[in-house]
């Protein structure tokens, strides 16, 4: 059963502007949960695949997986969510529970391939997934995630995104009270990696080129700042971070960064999904240190993150938009012309 | 006090090939042992040093840290060793004992400048340290190990360089029975690899680039060989192992190797102490894969290698050759031309 005409935008091709469209959901099956969408995150993500960066989009593309909304019905199989709800959507909408990254709670990684929220092909419908850029969406009700209703619910779009990709490797690598923890790049993930940390109640730098940004870093947290770009400040903090959150979106020279960890110390890669400049063996070898990556989060971690971000009262700093306005959003969001992440407020689709 | 005329081989310059020298050792301090040279093992690093490729050379350099030898005698204070007892000095002869790393029994990266065992600051007489291609040495009770008594003796010269290299990162990262790991390379690291993972019963992989190691590395221990050049078997093992060992010696592309490991598995470096090729960002996100390095390995943990070597008569695979013949030796070292490392008959430099 197809539920049609359902509002929503979308890109017909990589060379185009994302338009009003017109999309199909399926009807609620007993597992179900149905999702009036209040607002969308604009991640960088959806630019990517807007304009096919990573070569699989398949169009037209729907983006947006930073979803918040009310629910508007429930599955006769579904307990804990109830009409009215809070409710979040992230990244992911499905997977195969069954292998061992599943049965770890680490959905994202699923060896049978994970349905992504949007651009990924649809075991209900065949075609493929799509986002939060519409009035309403149907997911399964292991994908759901609960809302604290203490935070502010706009604020909150893009914790399910931007806030699980940083929370993630945080909570992973067990970054405590007292450890001294770097935030790499002040972007939508780094000013989540700042307020992570801060409230984690590291002691948190933000690491970045810009002096400029020193003032806005300290706002959202950080303890010091320190100018990757000044040898002199580089050379005072080497040997001492416990932790590096590396944000930045795109290839560049590790090799700074890592003479600032601490002996047996990581750097998470959680941004950069292309070729990074030579790394030098040496820097690792010396001092036993590590370099990983990390990708969103897993469904168990994602509502762990949104609980603390109700016990903390965390979530992103904000700029909002209406769907009108997204293409004009994506040029700004190419020139990081925003602080520090977009939220489409739905009303204006629903009314438009 | 010093013992002068003490025989040696030793380059004056970069250009120099290695000639018979005299040097100079300390008389035995209260802590100290004397130590009468039998074997000393012929480490890649020695050539590197003789031929100053890491800029950081101070000649004349007498290299080996490979050293296995009887005491001569012993200090007021040393109650662990006595005359004639069989011992090793690796590439450690001192360190401050205070500092964290001191502390957590990884000397290695000793905080305030580990005394390496040539090459390195002498504390003692001022100058720099003199290796083992001496009659003599004279090393800090702390810094010597004992060999047991069961194995080769000859052959157990590279466990002080090649084996603690090639056990720490194994022991360190938890390889267990069972486990599916992969050695990469196969030289004097790499057959060393094979041999501590085949003795901890991990299923144990030699990756190599050469289809006709595949013999040599079934013999030194090796379930499997995964030849890194065929694309079929380079994708059959992919995101399959649980740890990889990378002795590379030279700047390489990691990337493939990345797609070996399963998620969240560490790739170790140990050998390429220079700029690597750029290393795809996704190819870490996607799975939470690791890389890291290690640096030989702490007093204590070299202790336990040797111990275990004892236990499961795990030694190298060695040619013999004499003082006389090093510089031929080298030549053919960095053709790669023995399997799978040189050990200096000491005997040879004591009757010349």
């Amino acid at each position: 059963m197809i539920m049609t005409e359902i509002k929503a935008y979308a890109a017909a091709s990589k060379e185009d502007d994302l338009k009003p469209y017109k999309l199909e959901r399926r009807e609620l099956t007993p597992d179900d949960v149905k999702i009036d969408i209040l607002y969308c995150g604009v991640c960088h993500s959806d630019l990517h695949q807007v304009r096919n960066d990573w070569k699989n989009s398949v169009y037209p593309v729907v983006p947006g997986h930073e979803i918040i909304g009310k629910v508007m019905s429930v599955g006769d199989h579904v307990e804990n969510f109830k009409e009215g709800d809070l409710v979040g959507v992230g990244c992911l909408v499905d997977s195969c529970q069954e292998c061992s990254s599943c049965k770890d709670d680490l959905e994202q990684f699923c060896e049978n391939g994970a349905t992504f929220t949007y651009n990924s092909p649809d075991k209900h419908l065949g075609g493929h997934t799509f986002g939060g850029y519409s009035e309403a969406v149907v997911v399964d009700k292991k994908f759901v995630l609960k809302v604290p209703e203490n935070i502010d619910a706009k604020a909150a779009a893009p914790l399910l995104c931007a806030g699980i990709t940083t929370w993630s490797p945080l909570a992973n690598w067990g970054v405590k009270k007292g450890d001294k923890v770097g935030v790499i790049g002040l972007g939508g993930l780094g000013h989540m990696g700042i307020k992570f940390a801060h409230a984690l109640e590291a002691h948190t730098v933000m690491i970045t080129t810009s002096p400029d940004k020193s003032e806005d870093a300290k706002s959202l947290g950080a303890d010091e700042v320190l100018i990757s770009k000044d040898e002199d400040q580089m050379k005072k903090h080497a040997g001492s971070f416990d932790f590096l959150l590396n944000t930045i979106p795109v290839g560049h020279d590790m090799n700074p960064y890592v003479g600032l960890l601490k002996r047996d110390a990581t750097m998470v890669l959680v941004g950069a999904i292309e070729p990074l400049e030579p790394l030098h063996g040496g820097g690792i070898v010396m001092g036993r240190k590590r370099i990983a990556g990390s990708l969103i989060g897993g469904i168990k971690e994602t509502q762990e993150m949104l609980d603390f971000c109700g016990e903390h009262n965390v979530v992103a700093d904000i700029e909002m938009i209406n769907i009108q306005d997204i293409n004009e959003a994506y040029d700004r969001l190419q020139k990081s012309d925003v602080k520090y992440r977009f939220v489409i407020d739905m009303k204006s689709l629903k009314e438009s």
